[in-house]
This record gives structure tokens, sequence and C-alpha cells, in this order.
């Protein structure tokens, strides 16, 4: 049997490992934490760059030469070395840290944008970019309140759609006014106009109100059409059922209804 | 000043409260934890019967009243005591204990009803009986394998909408089996027919598979109606986008387009 060399985490290593799983630190690094194989295969096939790589040795067996031939720097960690630096409830396999790549806010809108006001639970967060991801809708927006798009939990709901979809955080009142005077922002209401039959454009920015609060007042006058998702007991009314839908539910609802419209065009 | 009457809480109250958190002693007990000022007082609305109810004093001010009248013991407890009983993450002003209702599994197919196949994830199931009951679906039918209805987690994610939705824990195949035999069973799949142009009737079992694996094998020749919700790259594709949307988000999008044909239906 030939020696196996055991490597071990330094105390530099898990002390910048654990960093990163607070927003000051990845902010002053420029790094990420990706845990999971699904997700690390997932970043290491996108244009992100890859600064190291922890990993059991059952992961790296069928690995390791993918990295060498990227020349990314790993090492091979124990179960409970693992255990010691996961951000999840019960440690993956293998951890990436990753570069957060510069952010691109789009200037001219082709397409379908969403902008989220405030969205503030990263499971939220890290479903409306799966949403996104899965509608074709290039760009996620979001406002500086929003939950910090490298947290954790929010790369783990992204189920790795984070790798595709365009995303950025900027202060969504100026990213509003900056834009072509006819430019379409949808918001959801309870009093707007029935979404299956109102008129939706292939283009035009559609935007996600905070989880209790909706749509905050300063962005409520960028709105240019108010839309609703109607409940069983019809348009805007609140009678014996859920007063509202959750943030993520009320996302994809309205994108697979734009979705829907698409498709009639296309026909 | 007047002497306020200091209550502690025992230590059989406290090891009661604990216990409820797990599923073996919500079914010995029949009872479980409904935590927040919301769904309190929703549950009080109900038709649940509310057991005891531990508040602090600013709660109880403007419910003690509600309490009296309703002839539900209540104690008041001070925010560290609070602290100590809460299945939250931080306590809230209000925790009941109420009794699980027997349930009700629907043996005429007159609207819609979901079934879950083993959805694990409470805040999904939560989330699952908070879009039934805004879309107006009367009934959530769930696998022995799905997360118990009970779960505090899964009870808060409801926001309410579990003392108005009728919920039920079965055998699913013995229950789809059970149906007449020309009941709708629509499935999601990959290779489905596209839903925003399927036929879908008013009446039927939409059926939710497990996050991770989806419909269940043994369940998939249940199904009469297979559809798919289709990604931007088209029906069945798998490109360069998410895989699979999440159970909650997928159900929404489902019920949401039920709802929109029945709404075509009604003009």
């Amino acid at each position: 049997m030939p020696n196996k060399k055991i490597f071990l985490l330094s105390g530099n290593q898990l002390k910048h490992v654990h960093s990163l799983k607070q927003k000051k630190f990845r902010e002053i690094h420029r790094q990420f934490l990706a845990e999971g194989s699904k997700l690390v295969k997932e970043i290491l096939e996108s244009p992100f760059r890859v600064i190291s790589v922890y990993a059991m040795a059952e992961w790296l067996k069928s690995n390791e030469n993918s990295l060498l031939s990227k020349n990314i720097p790993f090492l091979e960690v124990s179960e409970k070395e693992m255990a010691r630096i996961t951000a999840l409830s019960s440690p993956s396999p293998v951890l990436a840290i990753a570069e957060i790549p510069e952010q691109t806010i789009p200037d001219n809108i082709t397409g379908l944008v969403l902008a989220l006001d405030d969205i503030r639970d990263p499971g939220n967060l890290g479903t409306i970019i799966r949403i996104a991801d899965w509608f074709g809708i290039a760009s996620v927006i979001c406002s500086e309140n929003t939950v910090d798009l490298y947290n954790p939990k929010v790369i783990q709901a992204t189920m790795g759609s984070i790798f595709r979809v365009k995303v950025a955080s900027v202060n969504l009142t100026e990213f509003l006014s900056s834009l072509p005077a006819d430019t379409k922002i949808y918001g959801t209401f309870t009093r707007g106009e029935n979404i299956y039959s109102a008129r939706l454009d292939a283009k035009g920015i559609i935007l996600i109100g905070n989880e209790s609060s909706g749509i905050s007042p300063g962005l409520t006058e960028k709105v240019t059409d108010r839309i609703c998702i109607p409940s069983h007991a019809g348009s805007g009314s609140h009678g014996d059922h859920a007063e509202s839908l959750n943030a993520s539910i009320a996302a994809a609802i309205i994108c697979s209804e734009f979705r829907r419209r698409k498709e009639g065009s296309l026909r």
C-alpha cells in the first residue's frame, strides 16, 4: 500500500472558512462558500473562479483530476474536520471557496428582470434565483436591504442557479429611476389588475416586495403596472383564507404567467 | 401599586411543552404547539380546541378577556420563561397548546385536492398548505412519509392556513386506489404535457412528488394526466438552467394554472 499523506487543516484555514459565514468578511475577502457535491460540481463547470477546495477522500477520488487540470488547490479533510468547517447542519463531502464576481447591472432592459425589495429570508432569495434560472430571467437585482446574495443559506437554496443568473445588489430606487421612462415596472398589490388577464409584456421589471410589508412606499410610485394574484375568493378580497402568499411563491406564480404569455406568442 | 401575581412555569408544564416538539409525544397527547400573535389569534378564531395558553403580560393585556370568555386556561410567563419553552429561534409573546383534530379524508372528490408524496421539508409542507388555502383547495392529503403535519415548523410556515384547510396523513397508495376509476390524477414529470396547454379539470388530485426523487414509482402508475412546467429552454429539456423547481414552487405554479382556467370558465 502506498503511503497516504494525511493533511490537517491549519488554524488559519479554519478561521478563514469560518469568517466567510459572515457578510463583513465575505466583503473584505470578496469570497464565499459553496458546499455539497451538486453545488461544487456546478461551480466548477461555471465561469466562477474557485480559489480552493476542502474535500473528503471519497469525493476527491473521482474529482481530483478535474481540480488538478484546473489548477485549483485542494486539501483532503476527514469527516470530523469537515464537521468543524461546514455551514450546513450536516457536513457534506466537499466545500469550495470561490471569488465573488464583479456585479453587472443591466443598463438596457431587453427581457424580464426581477427586482427584489428587501427580501430578508435567505431561503426565499435563493429560491427566487432558482425560479429566475428556470424561467430564463437573466438578471436578479436586489435592494441593499435584501439578505446578502452570498450568504451560505442563499447559495444552498439556489441549487447552483446563482452560477448562471446575473445577480446584483444596488440602491433599488436609483436603479429604477435610471431606467428609460417607458420601462414597464410590474408590482403586486392587493388591489391590482388580475394577473391572468392583465397585459404582460415580454420585457420589463418584476418587482417583488418584502415578506411582511410588501413593496416599500418609496418604490410604489415607480410601479407602472399594478397586478394581483387573485385568491379563490376573488381579486383583492381578503375573506376567510390566507391573507398573502410567501414572497417566493408569488414570484413563481408571476414568472410562470409571464412565461405562459410568451409561449402563447410563440405559437 | 397593586400586587402583581407572579406565576411560575412548573417543571411538568415545561416538560409537557417540550415534549410536543416531538412527533411521538404529539401523537400520544394528540396535541400540538402554535406560537406567535398571528397564529394564536387565528387558532382562537378557528374551530380548533385550544387547551392552554402561555403568554407574556403585554399580549395578555389585550387578549385576556377573549381567553376568559372562551374558558381557556392561561398562564402569564416572563420573556425569560418564554425563551425556555419556545420552539422558535426567537421567542414570541404567546404560545398555545391545541388539540390535533380528527382527520377527515375526502371520499368524494368534488373539487381539487393536493396529494403530497413524501414531502420532507417542514417549510415546504407549510407553504403548500398556505398555497392550498389561497387557491381554495379544501384538502391536502399527505403520504405517511411526509413530514408530520403538526411539526412546529410546519405550523409556522402555514401562517394559520392549517386551521382552515383540511389536512390528513394517510397511506397514499391506498387512498388513490380507493378513488372512483374516472378520477383525474395529475402528476408532474419531466416529460409531461405542457401545463399551459394541457387539459385541466376543475376537480381531481394534484400529486406533488418528493423534493429530490419526485413522484415515487408505486404512485406513478396512478397518474392519469402527466403534466410538466416548461422551463425557458422548452418542455422537458434540461439544458443550461435549473434542473428542477422546489416542490412548493411547483405546487404554486400548478395551482395557479388550475385557478386561471377556472377563472376563464367563469367568464
